[in-house]
């Protein structure tokens, strides 16, 4: 099953606020509904949101009641403002409906019905071509995982992190699937927990071994020798291979180089944005406060009634910690403001 | 109020597994039971269940219907076993039941109901140093605060965590009554979540700023210059200055380091070990699986009913990432090796 699909003018998402709990699918007919389902997290992740996005500029191309060409553009182009800064760190909406923008302004001579229908078919090209783009992400980053592997990883970068198959856990679904004994300890990946929720629950149906630790743990098991390799996804990569992910990637990065573990980022190129030079250029969303404050631990809630909290949702790991970045196009190494800008170059 | 105190027989804890919810007082009279208290976290904090093991023992001293001096040790000897492998990284109960057997070993004149009284008293006048060493520690670590400063905070280490007082909070509560201005960043610490549940509620008491965090976020105000000291308790310290605190606090160190933002363990000169040469080995509790597991976020339980954790409830931050250690003789700089040795030989 998709993560996002489009079924009959319809958008479908996994309510990924539900699992592992409930796997219920929800519908959606409004672009509108779609960017408040992003900022809301229904569906998270950035390939996720990328290929939600799309489609939801296929409801807005739908949707708009424009008699002119032109119109119809200006619609489009409100639609994607609104889905694109639903949620600002992650580079992949903006490339999709950017993506979709260009195609469409490209063919002038089109009518109102084949303008909407083309910002569709782009979309599900988007969602298409991330399954194949990822396949081959897990292609590349399971040949760095070896038999008898201990693997930390960070967030979830699955299936429901993308269309489908994922990235970095992806690679490790490709390892398993190679027949190699491999063990995965899931960081829990506070404050939403997408570790314990969602790639504890990908891993229970992919059949692999794992454990949840708390983010703060992956330090001892580095420091113990107990972890092999480090794996997580990415939001946006400048120019130079710094990488946005979530909160926690910069320390737990940290605790691998001081202890010369591997750390590899899996990503699509899309996801790589040689405009920002460095890390410090990306925007890092700051989300909701209660999301650290509203957990209850053995049913009694946690910290006082009046007590504030910060909730900065992403941080940047510099390329430093890095030691190669996984991409559909190959293992790129450092040094990585040259490498990059390579591998991009060669579309 | 104290953590932890003797009244007519009895011996009363602050239950802290309640708090902030409820501020419930519970009381023992049988030491097993204050063994089985300090293993379930009613109370925690190395310095609170050394002077609990110690009262523990008082309790032991009382209800041993032994009719010799020699079978009075022996169950006292029973007793102290019990009290200190309730929980094995912490140094401070085996130091509290060892400094009360030795006083007790001491005079052989001594009659049974004066060696129990001798017990009790012992255990009183350690619980009374307790608060005095933190007042000290509390005079050394103040200074190294400034006005402005925002100051991240792991775990409790306030008068829950000890007698009364604290260590770490001691020292920045202190700060506060100096009148500087400060902030603290209040990691929330998983799992048994002692930052939102008990940190918070003390900094509520005392009137100070703060704002809790997810522990892996400590790591972006520190890059990002919005965090300018880092404090800490410690449950032991090796004789070459590597600390064993609350698990997470290795990664934080390491992004104190990593930003040249200074890294500050407070310690009474009990919690310091120079029988063990370093952290390595300094025995590292692991608990529950189910106090990682057993969390809810907003009403809905996190992980899969099926899945396993591990639960590393203590790290080693290795002395290269500490600036200083703060105790109740001064403020100690590197070498540690040379200078803990140095401040613990002038008794």
């Amino acid at each position: 099953m998709r993560t996002v699909y489009w079924e009959n003018g319809v958008v479908k998402l996994i309510d990924q606020r539900r699992l592992p709990a409930v796997l219920e699918i929800v519908s959606y007919t409004d672009y509108k509904k779609i960017a408040v389902a992003i900022k809301d997290m229904v569906v998270r992740g950035a390939p996720a949101i990328g290929a939600t996005a799309g489609f939801g500029l296929a409801l807005a191309a739908f949707a708009s009641n424009s008699s002119s060409r032109k119109g119809l553009l200006s619609d489009l182009q409100a639609a994607a403002e609104e889905l694109v800064s639903a949620r600002p760190t992650a580079v992949n909406p903006g490339w999709v409906v950017n993506r979709i923008m260009v195609r469409v302004a490209q063919d002038e001579s089109l009518g109102l019905s084949e303008t909407r229908n083309l910002v569709l078919q782009e979309a599900q090209l988007i969602a298409d071509e991330d399954v194949a783009i990822n396949l081959e992400m897990a292609k590349y980053g399971s040949s760095l995982i070896s038999d008898g592997d201990v693997i930390i990883h960070h967030c979830n970068t699955g299936s429901l992190a993308t269309v489908d198959w994922g990235t970095a856990l992806g690679a490790i679904r490709m390892a398993h699937e190679q027949g190699k004994k491999i063990h995965v300890l899931v960081d829990e990946t506070r404050p939403r927990l997408q570790g314990s929720r969602l790639t504890a629950w990908e891993l229970d149906q992919y059949g692999i071994s794992y454990e949840i630790i708390s983010d703060n743990m992956a330090g001892y098991f580095l420091r113990s020798g107990n972890a092999t390799k480090v794996f997580f996804g990415a939001d946006r990569v400048a120019a130079n291979g710094d990488v946005a992910n979530k909160i926690g990637t910069y320390m737990l990065s940290l605790a691998a180089k001081d202890n010369n573990i591997p750390v590899y980022p899996v990503v699509p190129t899309s996801t790589i944005d040689l405009s920002l030079r460095d890390g410090d250029q990306i925007p890092l969303e700051e989300r909701d406060p209660r999301e650290v404050l509203d957990i209850s631990f053995q049913g009694e809630r946690v910290a006082p009634i009046e007590a504030q909290a910060r909730n900065i949702a992403f941080d940047i790991t510099p390329h430093r910690l890095v030691t190669a970045i996984v991409t559909e196009r190959g293992i790129i190494h450092p040094p990585f403001e040259e490498n990059l800008a390579g591998v991009l170059r060669n579309e």
